[in-house]
C-alpha cells in the first residue's frame, strides 16, 4: 500500500495569519502622496502582496509616473514609517494562532513565506507570539525575486526539508497563488485579505477559506487527518 | 418611431465618487476595537455602504457580541471621529469630477444618494466641490430605511422627478446593487471600492467599470449618446 505523504504548509503573513493588509495599502497610499503620485486606494490594494520593485514598478507603470532610484527608496522608507504607526492597530487574524499551534502539536511541518522585508516582518510576527529568529520564516530579503516568482516558497519548504511538491501554499492574494503554481505547490485561497473568492480561484486556488480558523476547521479537506 | 427615453443616474458617494471606503473601514475597525469588539478588516469592508445599523447589527450578530442602544450611539460617534480625523486624506476617484460635469453638460439629470449621515456625507462631497445644500443629494436622515434597502434610490429619483424605471444606479458595492434592483432600476458596479468584479455581477450589476472615469469613457455602452 502506498503511504500517502502528510502536507507541509507554506504561510504568506499580511492578510493570511495576521489581519494588517488594510493598514499596509493606507501606508503606501500615504508614502506615495508625499511623493506626489496619486492613485485610488484600491488599485493598490489589488497589488499588495507583491515583491516591492514590481509593486511599485506595476503601480507607476499603469500610472505613467516614474521614480529614480532615490524616490524609491524613499518611498519604501515612508511605508516602513507609516506602517509603524499603525502598528499598534494590527492583530491575529481568526484562528492564526489555533491553526499553528495544532500543526505544530501534530508534527505537521510549517514555515511562513512573506514578500516582507525583516524590518516590517519582525513586528508583525510579534503580534503572533513568533520570533522571527527562531521560527521557520523566509522574508523578501532572502530571495532573489519576491511573488509572484516561486522563490520565497522555495526557499520555505527548503528550510523544513519538504519537498515542494507536497506542500500547501496558503495565501490571501492572487500573487501567492500564482507564485505556488510556478512552485509546483497547491494554493489555499483566504478570504481575509480582503480579496473576491473568484479572483483567487481565478488565480489557481483549488480551495478557498474565509480565514485561518475556517482553514483550521476544514484541514481534512486538504489531506490533514486527525487520528 | 418610439422615443428612447435617455437614462438618469443616481450614484452612490463613498467608493464610487469618493476615495473613501479604506478610510471609513479603518475608523469602524477603531471604534469597535475601543467598545472591545475585535472585528477582522475584511469583514467590515464587506459590509460597508450599509445602512449603519443593519451594518452594526449584522456584524454583531455574526460575531456574537451585544450592544446597548448607548454603545450604539458611542460607536456612531468614535467612526464619525475617526473619519474626520482622516478626512485629509480622501481624494476624489479619477473621473469622478468630469463625469458629474459631462452628465450636467449634456442634459442628463443626476443625483447622489448615500448610506451615510450628512454629517460624514458633507466633509465628503466637499471633495467633489459639491455643496449638500445645493446638489440634488438624499442622506440617509432623510429616509427610513438605507441600503440594501430601496428608499434612498427613490428618494434620489424623486428629487430629480426622473422614473426610477429608467435610472442607472452607480456604485462600488453589492448593497447598492441589491438596492437598485429592489427599486427597479439597472445597477452599473465600479471596482474602486475594492470588491471584486464577480461579487458585483452576481449582486446583478447589469455592466461592471473600474471607477467614474471609466464608465465616463463607456458611457455610451449603457444609453448616453454623443450626438
Amino acid at each position: 500500500m502506498t503511504e500517502t505523504p502528510t502536507p507541509s504548509f507554506l504561510f504568506d503573513l499580511d492578510g493570511t495569519l495576521v489581519d494588517s493588509v488594510y493598514q499596509h495599502v493606507l501606508a503606501w497610499h500615504e508614502a506615495l502622496e508625499t511623493c506626489g503620485i496619486g492613485l485610488p486606494v484600491w488599485r493598490i490594494h489589488r497589488r499588495i502582496g507583491m515583491s516591492g520593485g514590481l509593486f511599485t514598478n506595476a503601480l507607476l507603470r499603469e500610472t505613467g509616473y516614474e521614480v529614480s532610484p532615490e524616490e524609491r527608496e524613499k518611498l519604501y522608507r515612508l511605508h516602513a514609517e507609516g506602517y509603524a504607526r499603525r502598528a499598534a492597530q494590527i492583530r491575529p487574524l481568526p484562528g492564526a494562532k489555533d491553526l499553528l499551534d495544532h500543526l505544530t502539536a501534530t508534527d505537521v511541518p510549517w514555515a511562513i513565506a512573506t514578500s516582507g522585508r525583516s524590518v516590517s516582518a519582525r513586528p508583525t510576527l510579534a503580534v503572533l507570539g513568533i520570533d522571527i529568529d527562531k521560527a521557520p520564516v523566509v522574508t523578501r530579503d532572502q530571495v532573489r525575486y519576491a511573488k509572484p516568482d516561486p522563490d520565497l516558497f522555495l526557499a520555505a519548504a527548503k528550510k523544513i526539508n519538504m519537498p515542494i511538491g507536497q506542500a500547501l501554499v496558503v495565501g490571501d492574494s492572487v500573487w501567492d497563488l500564482l507564485a505556488a503554481r510556478r512552485a509546483g505547490a497547491l494554493g489555499i485561497g483566504l478570504l481575509s485579505g480582503g480579496y473576491g473568492r473568484d479572483e483567487l480561484e481565478r488565480a489557481g486556488a483549488f480551495r478557498v477559506y474565509e480565514d485561518p480558523g475556517d482553514l483550521l476547521r476544514h484541514l481534512y479537506e486538504v489531506g490533514v487527518r486527525r487520528e
